[in-house]
């Protein structure tokens, strides 16, 4: 705890605070937290312990009314836009300063667990009542937001609230975005009613943050392996993916000689241990992954005669990325260059690495600090609504570990106490930004 | 030609037999034996100039009832057994020696061509209408075979009927095999009208050959490839089939570092290189494929929890198909071994490497020298009906090149000269294993 953050602390009228330092920092109520996670993960809970909820469903409905039921309890006015992306405003001491804000998004995968983007946005509501409880008021405004469809599952693209927001997409355009049974993003708003009249885009006079935190579950094996609570997350990684195809000839297994083959699979298998190996030697950033693979005809006895993989490479410096890119292209036309197979290549997606605010990132570090956690700087793999939101006003992110790094699925699991410590560093870096009153 | 073979065709009594060597040899109509594959190609043929003749459905009927009145009309008398095959019979001057026989299957792929098979079949009957122009009766009876559900498309097993022929499996067994629909294999004979009376298995009191030559193209591109039009058929291959599961951990491809993955494509593609790389140990004869490639959850920011594929290993030698086997499981072995990854494997297919009889062999090979053809040994990769009829009888094969090695596709050609030089060497060698009368 720095002195002037003490200060800070101290200056709160009406708080009953904790004595400042070697005291206990005020803190969030774990149990709350961990009931109301609990509470709207019964909206769409599955079988298997896990939620299917997905954007703009009539459960993500149900979902979204609870919160706005929970936040106006705790005394906040919310706000809708026209991608649906909610607001929930606690009214500072200067209502013309750009709010500090937090969240993230509340829809899930189909086979998706109780924290993923729940958490982020439950964290800060319990930030907000913490702050109820305390009598503490802030000088700026607070916000916790809920993005739309941050999963992509119902619709795409990904991340489209916050996108729309940043400006990454137009709002028009993603209206017209269609599920599998025809139904548009525009029309699905509707029907459950948060077709919102706040403008959505900041280019479009949605209000710019003074700051942006959002708390989320690494996701990943990191902070476990390392037995650390918390991750001071100083940015996210860059991506580009890749659809390649190897063509060869479609032939029988028996009648053909190895030396008369043209296997694409054996061709492609070459170049799948290529996209680890080029990943290796850009550690400890660079990631490679071949998650998808479609042989053709996928027949036992048949020589392949084309193969369809993808390519996942991340990198937290563009450079690294572009390096990553140039070998893959490299291998792809060695490959080819040997004669009998046919590659092809085609970058589908890039998102440039992002940087988090170094302020912001500094006020994430003092918060664990503040708390007595253990900490770790660590970069996102994934993508996340804060990665757009950076786009617009400083951000940055804390993640807490989650069992064996397991998300996107039923059996994705948190323990409470790293869910409280992350949300009590949300709670000092957002009062470190927007000041006692 | 030897001076035995051609002391016999001189004792023919009432044939127009060419004068003996240096003249030309008796000889097949190529246009007729043309004209007959393209009629019965009429029967399932498919836009892109392939044939869908599916095993016991109403177009193989039509097939099977095409081929009993071509016989018929060439004097022969037919024999239908349990299975359906059918046994096409020219009397010989000894009805107590046992037949000198030929054949292979009209069934199809679902995406077949005209050849694979219905080339053996008709190679026989043109076998049979040459003699009858020529005015010769053999000593021994020649029969033409129509093995039933050779390609198993429809019905598993495959190579149904010659296996039945020769004891791989019981005709009570076969008979109760379904289709996807749920249809019995007993129904669909029944339902075509060709349930036969006759004994089905040798064991049961079918009749041994003396001789049993099957012709077929070769499915492959080793003729092609030293433009050689016909293969003198040693043998085939001996097979084992397997299932190999890799199993990792399933975990985001962005938020896991390389160092913390348990990537089951990785691990896999190793394998599936060292299915290659044993083959290539094992020269001439080794074949190693892998055909079929199922990754889970196969989405392209997922790492891969679990691989599921396919080894297909062939081999001329059953020591060397052993060795093949040994070095797959080490492989295996080795890879659960270095940690992270469980591997099982399954055998699921195994084939004892065939050896033809030396004897009928070489009457191809003196076949092919008759006729002035150049000529190959070579080994059958594939299974055909002829595998099976060869643990009953002295058993030979005759190939003759296809287009670019490809079968079991609507693409599939052969030219009409290699056809009739395939039916010439036929004729040749039967009539040496039959005596003229």
């Amino acid at each position: 705890m720095t002195t002037a953050q003490t200060s800070a602390l101290a200056r709160a009228p009406a708080s009953p605070l904790p004595a400042a330092s070697p005291g206990p920092a005020l803190s969030v109520d774990p149990q709350r937290l961990w009931a109301s996670l609990m509470e709207l993960a019964c909206i769409g809970a599955t079988d298997k312990g896990g939620v299917c909820r997905l954007a703009l469903t009539d459960l993500d409905r149900q979902g979204r009314e609870l919160f706005v039921r929970w936040v106006r309890e705790a005394g906040c006015t919310v706000r809708v836009d026209g991608i649906g992306n909610l607001f929930a405003r606690r009214e500072g001491q200067d209502p013309s300063l750009p709010a500090v804000a937090t969240g993230s998004h509340i829809d899930t995968q189909p086979t998706g667990g109780k924290f993923d983007g729940n958490y982020g946005v439950l964290a800060g509501l319990e930030v907000l009542r913490t702050l109820n409880d305390a009598g503490i008021r802030t000088v700026a405004p607070l916000e916790v937001c809920v993005w739309t469809n941050e999963e992509g599952s119902r619709f795409v693209p990904v991340m489209m609230g916050s996108g729309v927001y940043a400006g990454a997409f137009t709002l028009a355009s993603v209206l017209e975005a269609v599920d599998r049974d025809g139904i548009r993003v525009g029309q699905a708003l509707q029907a459950i009613g948060f077709a919102g009249a706040a403008p959505a885009a900041v280019a479009e006079g949605a209000p710019r943050f003074g700051a942006y935190f959002e708390a989320h579950i690494e996701q990943g094996p990191v902070l476990e392996d390392a037995d650390i609570p918390l991750g001071v997350v100083t940015g996210a990684l860059g991506q580009r993916w890749y659809d390649v195809v190897v063509t060869g000839q479609e032939a029988h297994a028996g009648p053909t000689p190895m030396t008369l083959r043209r296997d694409a699979l054996q061709g492609a298998t070459g170049l799948m241990q290529a996209v680890r190996g080029i990943a290796l030697d850009e550690q400890p950033d660079g990631r490679g992954t071949v998650g998808y693979v479609q042989v053709h005809p996928n027949s036992r006895n048949v020589i392949p005669g084309r193969v369809t993989f993808t390519v996942d490479f991340r990198h937290g410096d563009d450079a690294g990325l572009s390096r990553m890119d140039r070998r893959l292209r490299d291998a792809c036309a060695a490959l080819e260059g040997a004669g009998g197979l046919a590659v092809a290549i085609e970058q589908t997606v890039y998102y440039p690495p992002a940087r988090f605010a170094a302020p912001l990132v500094a006020a994430v570090r003092e918060g664990a600090r503040r708390m007595g956690l253990a900490h770790l700087d660590i970069v996102s793999g994934a993508g996340h609504d804060a990665v757009y939101v950076a786009r617009t006003a400083p951000a940055a992110m804390i993640f807490v570990p989650c069992k064996d790094g397991i998300s996107h699925n039923e059996i994705e699991d948190a323990k409470p106490e790293h869910l409280a410590a992350g949300a009590n560093v949300l709670l000092h870096a957002m009062l470190d930004q927007a000041g006692i009153a």
